[in-house]
Formats: C-alpha cells, structure tokens, sequence
C-alpha cells in the first residue's frame, strides 16, 4: 500500500471572511526524493495570522498562493529519507514546508534543529518567527524608552505575549496589554509580568471607551506601542501618545478580512503634534541579525526571564481551524497543529 | 507727541477658517526699556503655517496665544535703545517678538544678526526656522536615499523649495514637487531645480487623478515623502510608496482650519506591507543642533547650491493679510512681512 500525504490546498481567494471551505484536503501518495533532496515528515506546523495575506491576489510584500497550491506555513520535520549530502535520516529541520504532512526538499531554507537544547516546536515559536519578531520589533523598531510606558496589542498572543517581557528587560517601567477575555488577561498580568492588561471584549469595538481605559492604565501616557491588531483598538493608542513616542506595526489581523480598509480621523496630526515614529516591518527584513535574536531570546530564556506558551490542534485536518481561531481570537498562546507525535519530546 | 506701536492682538480662538476678523490693530505707546531689557524697532516680521495652531485653546506642542494678546511671530529687528550690556544701539536681533512695530525684551531669545552675512530678513527664512526645518527635516527626519525619487508638497514655499534642493543634493536621482498653480510649478522645475512638479489645483481634491499623475512623475516609485500640507494631497502618496519609504510629517496647512480630521481609509496597512516609517518633527526638536544646520545652509548658499525666494507684504497693518495668503496657498516663496526700510539692506 502507498503511504498517503495529506495536504491541505487553497481553494479560493476568499474576499473578505475566509472559512473552512477556503481550503481542500487531498491526499497524495509521499513523493520519494530525487538526487540531492531528502524527505521530510512534519511534526508541527506554525499557524500564524500572515497567511491571511497570502490568500489574497493582491500586492502584499510576498507572493500570494496560487489557488490549487499547497498553503504555505513554517514546519518542524524529521528527515525520513535522503539523497542530500548535509541532511541525515532522524535530522529534525526547520522549514517552510507548509499545510502537509510530509514533503521532498532540496534544503536551501532548512535549518537543522538541536532537539536538545529545547522542545523542537520553538524552532516555529519562541525561537522562531515569531520570537524574532517580538526580539527585533521591540529592540530595533519600536524601541524601549528607559522608564516608559508600554503598550502591547495581542498581548498574550505568540509574539505580544514576548513583547511585553522583551520591553520589561530593556527597561520599560510600565507595561500594558490589551487582550481579549479575562483568562488572557490574567495571564498576562500573572505569569508574563504585565502591569495591567485591558480585555478589549467589553467595548463593543468603542475607541473612545477604550481609550479611557487605556488612559486609566498607563497614567504617564505610552511612550511605545507594539501593534499586532489594527484597528479600532489601535485607534485609541494615538491620543494618549507621549511626544516622541514610537509605534511598531507588526500586524492587523482585525483587519486582514476587510475588502475595504475602514475609513477613521487621519492618525498625521497626532504625529505631527506629539512627533510620533510609526513604523511597519516584516520579521525577515533583519534576517542577516537572525543568530544574534536567537542567542539573546534562548539567554533569557535560559535565565528564566521569558516564558511563553504554545496552543496545539492535533492532526492535520485541524490546519483551518486552527487558522480560524486565531481570526476569532480563541488560541491562547503561540498556535500550532501537531501533525504527528513528536519523537524528540 | 508720544511715539506709538502698532499692534495685533488675538481678538478671538477662530473655531475653523479665520479671518480678517480674528485679530484687532491697536496703537500703544512705544515702551521704554527698563533695567537690563532694550528696545526693538522691528523690520521682519515672518509669517508661518505654525500660527493658526496657536490661535486654538486646544493642547498641541506649544502653549496658545491667550486673546487679547499680541499675536506670535519671529522678528528681526534694530535695538534703539538699550539698557542691556550685550545689546547696543544699532545691533540686528533675531527675537520672536510677535506682530507689533515695537518691543522691549530682556533679549533671553535674542540672536544678534551680522548684516554683512546675508540680508538679515534670512534670519527668519533660509538661515531661520522655516532653514533649518528643511535642513534636519530632510536629512535627518526622512532621510534621502541615495539615487531614490523624493516628492515634496508645497513645494515651492519656505520650507518646501528648500527641501527639493537640499535632497539633490544628498543624493535623490528624482525629485518631485506639488504645488498650486503654474507659476509656482515652472519656478520649481526652472529655478529649483525639481525634475517635475504636479499643480494639484487641477485635481479637484481627487486623491485617485492626484496619484496617477503622480504615479506617472515617480516611474521607480516614491521613497521619500516630506509633507508640508497634509490631506487629500498627502492621501495619494502611501500607496505609491516603495518598501522602506519614509515619510518627514512637518506640517498640514491644509488641515488646520478643521475643525474636526477628515475620516480617510487608514494608512496603517501600506505602512505595514511597504514597511514605511512615518515621523512627526518640529525643528525645535533640533534646537542643539542650530548651529551645525547654519552652517551646512549657509555653506550650500555661499557655493550656489541653494536658491529661495521671498513674498513680502509692506507694513504690520497687512500682517493678516499674510498669512490669509499662506492658507489660500497664494504666497510665492517665503512669506513675510516688512514693518518698514530695512536699514541693512
């Protein structure tokens, strides 16, 4: 009997709100691998809110998926076969491999993982991605200003759930999440160190009352603000912006489904006014510093200073729904689909 | 017979468009100077975009003109009486005196002027403030990327016609201008030196027409903004922006007479795919810097490399006048107003 690969395609280029009929799972038999490839089983594989972009026929900053394709996503494997000179049977690879259960490769994006120097699924969270992200977004693009007030979209999410420890190190006196429901919230404040954490959930999307809220938590005003959602909450950040404050924007997934970016007051006048920075980045533009943001997350890591936490679907077949709960807001924690058992853990 | 100064006085907060009407001409007896302070006779009187925020009681960077009292402005003027050991009789002084013929200060922001320098009405002009916006605006706050395009609004004012110039000369293989009216347009392309310039009066405030004849002028795209103007105008530049691009936010005169910001789709989605940064900066952010940024503009106009013009009303009694002007965009260069002969020139 020929082993079977699952793999989930993209269907269609939904237009606004996608569903699990964005997506089609087929199954193929495992390719086997030619001259100088090797063969990959996925163990986990990354959910993230970019894939939003990559269903859209639009210009975005990376190619979109071709609609029959497979869809894409950062994988943990283990090499099962190889004709590859550098890449052994049992190595455990980072890839970019996407929604299946297995894949042939050449290499050229794999970074083989040391399954003993922690569980092999931070290759696509904490040590990955989005640990990158939060390191160099918050280091580099916003910046901590010495006994300032943060403030952190998602923030308990894969990479704000970083943010909000990474701004406490480099010297931030006040650090504010805003999540949605009072279990992340309290997560937030009770075991990543937030000062306070506002449940976005009671404010039926009210920028204002948001902003109130806000104002009441960071009494100093914010000097940062790490955006991973858009939208109506990032709206009520602008007002309560302290001259030269700075604003990342790492994300909008509130925003990701509309066909139509919504129409607000122009933000330029409070930049103008309180000489704001605002700047958008994509983790991969400091891929040449990608060693130095491992090094300094596992050092932490290491000295117990960064905790972080994983949400795992299991099986394959649990790849769109594990997307959608991200777009709900219902994953707790960096998501993951676990594909198969992992053999390193 | 008792001299007497001429004087405008705030008469009211303008809740949108002012007008003649907001101020009130007064006739005061000059002052004597006290102990340690000296008497000013103005002879410049600059006029800028920056006043109509002082005429708000609303909070911005800097405290409003309380009603009643002397409208704000930067000055040159000669010391004609003095009680002050640094300042004599005859001496040129850069101060922000406000709109009035006469006044006595303690000289705490006084500048002594050399008159064989340069004509000191360029202590408010190209070696001022609206100089040294320029200078750090450009070099510092967007930045000028070697061989990119730059495109400037109000291209051919104070600030603006200065901008175009100076990124020449830092590196830009393509400048752009936006100004209003044909007049204006041919000066910037004949005498500054833009490579085009796009007279937006023929848009009809549309942002789309506006893009497309801009997206025509910046056939590699556009990597520096330096918007002077705000609104629909700066509207049309996000979406032409390359990756990277950075935008200088250094005023909005086409906003200030709002009484509420216009709602537009938010920017935040082109700042995020293209990775723009987008800063807010007043020049006097750059304050302990002033001398650095004198010399560089007065190094650049002694070598030829930098040309200005100059708008001049006569007399304090059409300072309103003036600045009416810079708001209908009718001013052709560097607004200013002459309180009476300069003696230097």
């Amino acid at each position: 009997m020929t082993a079977m690969n699952r793999q989930w395609l993209l269907a269609e280029q939904p237009v606004g709100p996608f569903d699990e009929n964005t997506f089609r799972l087929v199954e193929t038999p495992v390719p086997a691998p030619g001259e100088g490839e090797f063969l990959v089983r996925n163990i986990w594989l990354s959910v993230d809110p970019y894939m939003r972009g990559r269903m859209n026929a639009g210009k975005s900053y990376a190619k979109p998926v071709d609609v029959g394709a497979v869809m894409e996503g950062g994988t943990v494997g283990e090499v099962i076969a190889s004709n590859h000179p550098d890449f052994a049977v049992g190595d455990i690879v980072d890839e970019r491999l996407g929604w299946q259960e297995f894949a042939v490769t050449r290499g050229r994006g794999a970074r083989k993982i040391d399954p003993s120097l922690a569980p092999v699924s931070t290759a696509v969270g904490v040590l990955g991605m989005p640990g990158m992200t939060a390191y160099f977004g918050t280091k580099e693009v916003m910046g901590v200003k010495e006994g300032g007030t943060v403030v952190v979209s998602a923030a308990s999410g894969a990479v704000g759930g970083l943010v909000g420890q990474i701004a406490r190190i480099d010297g931030a006196a006040r650090v504010v999440g805003i999540a949605g429901g009072d279990a992340k919230c309290r997560y937030c404040v009770d075991e990543l160190g937030y000062d306070a954490c506002i449940d976005y959930r009671g404010f039926g999307k009210d920028t204002a009352a948001l902003g109130q809220a806000l104002a009441e938590a960071c009494p100093d005003g914010i000097d940062g603000y790490f955006d991973n959602v858009g939208g109506w909450i990032s709206d009520a950040i602008y007002p309560l912006a302290n001259p030269f404050g700075r604003v990342a924007i790492c994300g909008m997934i509130s925003e990701y489904n509309l066909t139509e970016p919504e129409r607000v007051p122009r933000y330029t006048r409070q930049i103008l006014t309180n000489r704001l920075r605002v700047t958008g980045f994509i983790v991969t533009d400091f891929w040449n510093r990608w060693s130095e943001g491992l090094e300094g997350m596992a050092g932490w890591i290491a000295e117990g200073r960064i905790r972080y936490r994983e949400d795992v679907e299991i099986g394959i077949e649990n790849a769109p729904k594990a997307l959608l709960k991200l777009f709900r807001s219902e994953n707790f924690g960096k998501q993951l689909v676990r594909l198969r058992d992992d053999p390193t853990a």
